[in-house]
């Protein structure tokens, strides 16, 4: 059952902060400040400075989502700490906004807010179940059944990018071997393309520029990527068997060129096996305001 | 929120079937009759017979759950088959269960069941979300949070033996590379050892022994395997993140031997991230009755 019902919602980002009145994943209207760096005062000031017009615009809004970078503390409402936003330990930002702005206000991970949006009124809204995967600098991934967010027992479901993939594989970020994000992420197949072309500054975009150019060495480099994103999505087919897949991030900018031959791996994978559908995301930058104006509506979304 | 309440369980296996009257998680009474082979009215028959003198010692009891071997449509109260139970094709076991008992019939998948009675009343009872892991000739998992069971969308949820953990591993009896089964379970261990140690005889009841004697050649074969049953665990991790793991099946007969090898892989592989708890399964043989007796009290626990 979705809801009807307008919310205000508002995504914090790292440079940005983005408030907006969303009426069944539809934006009404918006409103958009910096993001104030190393003072948290400032921060929950600016936020409430950017929803405080659109709320008396719109008298009825009753409810608030926030959605942010993490870390997050859901029960407390705190955030324990912001990766790309400095001085925001343990930022008791729900109690903080409520006061500011008078109104009952949910926090949420700014990417599961995203793939929320994406499961209610995107790529999945016509799938009961569905795993929202993006593919960026890194790899991350929201699990949703019904109205639910699968948040798990530490808040750290959907760590898709951290599975190991290839025990013997490259070393990650997160001092692991062969994680699907350290194989197939963004900066993987840069790591791959500068070692083999010996540049040290091709970005990913170069190397699609050069596999739809057709050159062997660019296109081994996307298929190995687009392969084991597609072995990870039949991985979690058979543990979660979910109705579909929703593949957001920066590599949806690819659109077919990337999904085809992820479809294909993810095909050959689960070859006898109950499959999922995959569609590119459908909300694009819009997805991480109108989940987090989402989330409001759901206070008891977390499974 | 655990509903006390006496319900019968009906666990339908290859030889036999086993009916028992349950409440809050303790077996009060048992039937068992042989499952009769080829003739569905007979094993709807036998189920029947088993239950009955049960339900007249027990008139209080309302409610009946029936574990099968499957797959299931749940929907729609069919067994599609029964991989060890012949011409039980799209068998209509819930209808033709109640119009026999004259009670309300609750169908689960056997694993299922037996991990949900391990949840709800065994070694994960004090956990919110679990994992129950069975590793025996094959691997398979059931997904469980609050009073629900993760199903999935097409009922295969929790197929974690059917994850691919080495793309260029050995091939697997679902024709698939370097499964999780085809590394690390039974049969997969025996494999290896019947390989390296030229005896085509050889079983995983030698096999360990062997280990437990300290021979290099066995240790190794047991350590990939426990290695492998950590990783996937530990990816389980990473996507589903429960509060604990349950280890049930016929490894749990080998206890600690194989359990802290298992702990040791996930540790290795979880390094850094939230971790959960891991135990051997609690309810042995029982789980699958006491399961199928739960069921019967959530006919709602489908996720």
């Amino acid at each position: 059952m979705k809801i009807a019902k307008k919310t205000l919602g508002i995504d914090l980002g790292g440079t940005k902060i983005l408030a907006a009145v969303v009426e069944e994943g539809k934006i009404l209207a918006t409103n958009r400040l910096a993001t104030p760096q190393h003072d948290p005062v400032a921060l929950y000031d600016a936020m409430a400075d950017a929803a405080k017009p659109l709320l008396e615009e719109h008298p009825d809004v009753e409810l608030v989502g926030l959605g942010s970078p993490g870390p997050l503390n859901l029960r407390e409402g705190k955030i324990v700490f912001a990766p790309n936003i400095a001085n925001l330990e343990n930022a008791p930002v729900v109690k903080e906004m409520q006061a500011r702005l008078n109104k009952i206000v949910t926090l949420e991970n700014d990417a599961n807010a995203a793939g929320f949006a994406e499961h209610l009124y995107g790529a999945a809204h016509n799938w009961r179940s569905s795993v929202y995967i993006t593919v960026s600098t890194g790899i991350g991934a929201g699990l949703y059944i019904g109205n639910k967010i699968i948040h798990g027992a530490h808040g750290s479901a959907g760590e898709m990018g951290h599975m190991t993939m290839l025990p013997y594989g490259p070393l990650g970020g997160d001092s692991h071997h062969g994680t699907l994000e350290s194989i197939a992420a963004g900066r993987a197949m840069e790591r791959e393309a500068r070692y083999s072309y010996h540049d040290d500054d091709m970005g990913a975009r170069e190397l699609f520029q050069r596999a739809r150019d057709g050159e062997d060495k660019a296109l081994k480099i996307i298929d190995n990527s687009a392969r084991f994103v597609g072995i990870g999505m039949s991985n979690l087919q058979k543990v979660f068997d979910p109705e579909g897949f929703v593949i957001g991030g920066g590599i949806s900018s690819q659109g077919e060129f990337y999904l085809s031959r992820v479809r294909t791996a993810y095909e050959h994978y689960s070859k006898g096996y109950p499959q999922a559908e995959i569609e590119l995301a459908k909300l694009g930058t819009d997805a991480g305001v109108i989940g987090a104006a989402s989330v409001a509506l759901y206070p008891d979304r977390g499974l």
